[in-house]
C-alpha cells in the first residue's frame, strides 16, 4: 500500500458539507462526481498528497443512506492506494481478511476499488483503490 | 493544512489490532507509545508519508474507552498536519468552527494538538497537530 488515497466522510447534505470543508481546508472541492452504481454523489478536496471525498446518498437504498441512518454523519472509509488490485486481494485474502467485492469495480475518481469488511479489521470499512491508466 | 498526518483508530486490544494492522500493511507497527493524560496507548504504522494511530484506552474515563462503549472499535479521528497551529485555530474559530481546546496540549508523537467539535464539522473529530521542534 502506498499512501491513504482518500478517506471517505458520509454527509446529509453534499452541498453544505462543501462549503463547510471550504472553510476547513481554505480551498474549495476540486470536482464532483456522481457514482450511479453506488447511489451516491461524492466531491472531491485535496489536502497535500491525499484526498477527502465527501459522500451523499441519492437514494434510500445507497450503503451511504444506511451509514448515516445507522451511526449519523462522520467518517464512513478509508481508501489506501495500491499498484496492483487483484494482488493485494489475492495477498490479503490469505491473511485471513474478508473482502467484500473479490472482483475490483469501477468506483469515483477513475479507480478500480475493492473493499474489506469491517468485520476483519477492528471496525474500519477499508477500501483499496487501483488508478485506471 | 498540508496533509493527512494520521488518521486515528480506535481499538480493543492493541495487542490483537497491531498483529492484525501488520497483516494489513505489510509490515509491522515502528513505534508504541502511553499518552497517560489521555490514558491510551497508541501505536503507529507508516503508509507512504501518512501514519495510522492505533488507540488503546488504559483506563474508563478515556475517550477511546468512551467512543467504544459507545460506536465499538473504528475511526476515531483524522489528524491533519498544520505549521502553526495556534494560527490555524484562530482561522477556524474565525470561520465558525467549535475548537475543544482553544490551547494545543502535548500530544502522542512530539505533537501540538487541538480538536475541533464533530457538531461543526459533520461528525468527524478532526486533529489539528504541529510538529514540536
Amino acid at each position: 500500500m502506498n499512501k491513504i488515497e482518500h478517506i471517505g466522510i458520509a454527509v446529509k447534505d453534499l452541498k453544505k458539507a462543501n462549503e463547510l470543508y471550504a472553510k476547513l481546508f481554505g480551498e474549495p472541492h476540486y470536482k464532483i462526481e456522481e457514482v450511479e452504481s453506488e447511489g451516491v454523489n461524492t466531491s472531491f478536496f485535496k489536502i497535500g498528497d491525499n484526498k477527502i471525498e465527501l459522500l451523499e446518498a441519492t437514494n434510500n437504498n445507497s450503503a451511504i443512506a444506511k451509514f448515516i441512518d445507522k451511526k449519523g454523519e462522520g467518517i464512513h472509509h478509508i481508501a489506501f492506494d495500491v499498484d496492483d488490485i487483484e494482488k493485494e486481494i489475492k495477498r490479503l485474502k490469505n491473511e485471513g481478511f474478508k473482502i467484500i467485492n473479490d472482483k475490483p469495480k469501477k468506483g469515483a475518481d477513475n479507480k478500480l476499488v475493492a473493499f474489506l469488511h469491517p468485520k476483519s479489521t477492528s471496525g474500519v470499512l477499508i477500501e483499496l483503490c487501483q488508478e485506471i491508466i
